[in-house]
């Protein structure tokens, strides 16, 4: 029983910190770090990185729109193959700074409204995922079940990490609820870490509908935005560890032959 | 005899364009390429390092000051050891792109201010040059003659090229003549094909003063942001070749074997 | 028979240039000015307002997304409220540098995907008028016929101007037929004219099913991106006059009277 | 006895915050606001004047450089005629949105370096207070004691609020100590509170060396950055009012007479 946790990091900019990067890296087992579009700067992510080599986790990208000002949370209407490019760019740059401290990326995720269209989109998704292949073969895709992120991984032959969001609620289908649904966002604490331990044993979730469904998640996503998120965040990594399970980086988890 | 010819390319930003690109590829053996903070953006360094792997010719990473608006022609005040994560980034980032297009960076310069301040200032240097080799102990640091950031490469091991500017007046200690003295451009045709010549037939230029200097330059840097300029840089290409030069990119110029 | 001839200027950034402002000031009557989010700078605003200024031509507020990669043509989905700030921060900025140089701004209009999306949306174009109404109620608010800014400016009371494109096929309704369908651009130089010549005449568009059209126009809109466009403009300018027609500065056309 | 209490406020940008605004504004009777180049955003700039006219404080502009990664804090070697259009550009901005919500800026001041480079050169504090006459005549310049920008300001025939910095060692000249040297900075909570007695009571402070000086302040600046300094801005204001002394708006206090 072995799960990856893992937590968006490296979200401040300049003088700006976001977050509580420090507690976070001792409770997750993989970081996605910002790339200086929607959040994060080079010595930022200089930081980052070394705090995560320090503590053995593994260091992904986390590419987003280039608007720091809306924090890639706003839809762009950009060209599919511009933000090709755009994707490459930010793994480059932090697969630079890496280098430079000695590490390597292991995995990758898109950002907010980025994000979402790809997950709502192929004709989206496809290129961009192309870019990943481009950049690196041996990059995991993390991302969300069921979306066409996924789908275009799979065809790309990409490996892919699946997450589990503790705190939204899925439907029939196995997509996250719209936020803008009643009760897509779970806030009782108790009802998370059921939620966590019912994935970790039976690998099933609880749609909002009731029903038990399949879902074969090799990651779980926390928050560490407030402090509430952080304890939050410790007590379900104290859960997984009580339960017997092992929390252990994305990178170990997923199969490392390719599918390629 | 031969001789490597660069110029700074990809200077372009979103809409707006630069310079003579197309052809100046056709006249140089590499390309310096804007990495996006004075200049570039991640379409216009796409496309700019698949034409230069297209003629055939070296793509270097030109890095600057993140200052779009003065094209990092303005000295920031900023921490030595921040900026060296700012080369990082940048060299990371056209090192991704370029990886997804089949490139490798051969080489890489200092832009406008930040490479002035650099060649002044070994304190600056070091920690730039530094990251450098902690990104890849393989790329060539391009210089001017006779600069701290030359001092940094030799300490580092870094290998360096040597870059003559043909345009530029050269003072009796091998350094370029400030703009803001008389006679610092050379402005008359004729004269610049003189100092080519010198340089490719004695290894020599022509101070100031009147005095012959040895110069070891590997490389001559052309300006293609005008018809006049590229016209000019033709012309220099013609009368090397004709003058029985042969115009080779960097890296087949520098030998090979790092200095460390 | 009196109109205005407006264009977009002050569109470079720091060292790019974009259009040929100042030919183009010697043929429009008045200036819309971008305001350094999908383009501008304050050195090019402060520039294009003095000359503007010496011209004798009526100075309004190009307003845009944040946006300079992308000049302002993709769609950001952006709140409302927060984008009428964006347009205030725009107008202000605008203003403050025609303060000092002595220049009042007497029109506004929407740039690119800003335009597009405040011409379809209602919801969107209210807010972003009442702020200019809230900036100030006597600014003219410029725009093509028939769209939700137009809606908006008259519920709020505020004074248009509406804007002819002479290059653009127009639909039965009065709308701008979509660049994406065939025949939207009229490229020839002639039908150009005789577009212009129709609308002075008979206040008439042609529409592209063969229908005639009234429209109200009180400005045609030129470009002046290209060598060729400022060479058309100027045929515009010069067929209107010698068909008798007198070019005015929008804010001596549209009445002074607000609505409100 | 009175006295203006000033802060520095809205220095958030886009989802980041900084600052305790809000507490800061129930302490200070005039609020410094970024205007969008070291900090602040158009939607913060809106939130904090709005917040500003509710508790009946004035509203001023405070102006940095285009430098929202260093936080304005380094020093750009730009022309100081392009920085005039900066300043502009920054409280013209302002001031639309202040305008739309039904306020006026009343003074401004110079932000981190740029404040920094304009105290120690007349060349640079001339064309900027130069700016801020051309924008509003009847603009307040805040500044430090002794400075070039008070300098430039009087000839300029512009009014001036003295700020005094209860928290900094003064030389005997009056000017600054610098931040470098051991004893700049007073952190005892108590000897803050003795300067700002003795400021009130007495007009003078006492410098470095034992000294007393006198100082003729109508403000005092509060820093609002951390839990710590807002309970000592308090702290100030409430001895300030228990010595009998009136907090007052700058523009209540300074000679609504300009100079000129």
């Amino acid at each position: 029983m072995q799960i990856d946790l893992n937590a968006d990091l490296g979200e401040g900019f300049g003088p700006y910190r976001m977050g509580e990067d420090e507690a976070m890296m001792d409770i997750v087992s993989s970081a996605n770090v910002a790339c200086g579009y929607h959040a994060g700067d080079p010595v930022i992510m200089d930081k980052t990185v070394r705090l995560a080599l320090a503590k053995g986790i593994d260091v992904g990208a986390h590419v987003g729109f280039p608007d720091l000002l809306g924090f890639g949370r706003r839809q762009i209407q950009a060209e599919p193959l511009e933000l090709a490019k755009y994707v490459l760019y930010q793994m480059g740059a932090l697969a630079g700074i890496a280098k430079a401290a000695g590490a390597t990326l292991t995995h990758m995720s898109f950002h907010g409204a980025l994000g979402n269209m790809a997950a709502a989109s192929y004709e989206l998704a496809e290129p961009l995922v192309q870019a990943v292949a481009d950049f690196d073969r041996d990059i995991i895709v993390s991302v969300s079940t069921n979306t066409q992120i996924e789908r275009a991984a799979d065809k790309l032959g990409m490996r892919v990490a699946n997450t589990f969001l503790a705190d939204r609620a899925y439907d029939d289908e196995g997509n996250l609820v719209s936020r803008k649904l009643e009760g897509a966002v779970i806030k009782d604490r108790v009802a998370v870490l059921e939620r966590v331990t019912q994935l970790l044993e039976h690998g099933t979730v609880t749609t909002i509908t009731g029903k038990r469904l399949k879902l074969a998640a090799q990651s779980i996503l926390l928050h560490g935005d407030t402090a509430g998120a952080v304890e939050l965040a410790r007590t379900v990594r104290d859960a997984i560890e009580e339960a017997g399970g092992h929390i252990v980086p994305v990178s170990k988890l997923v199969s490392n032959q390719a599918r390629h």
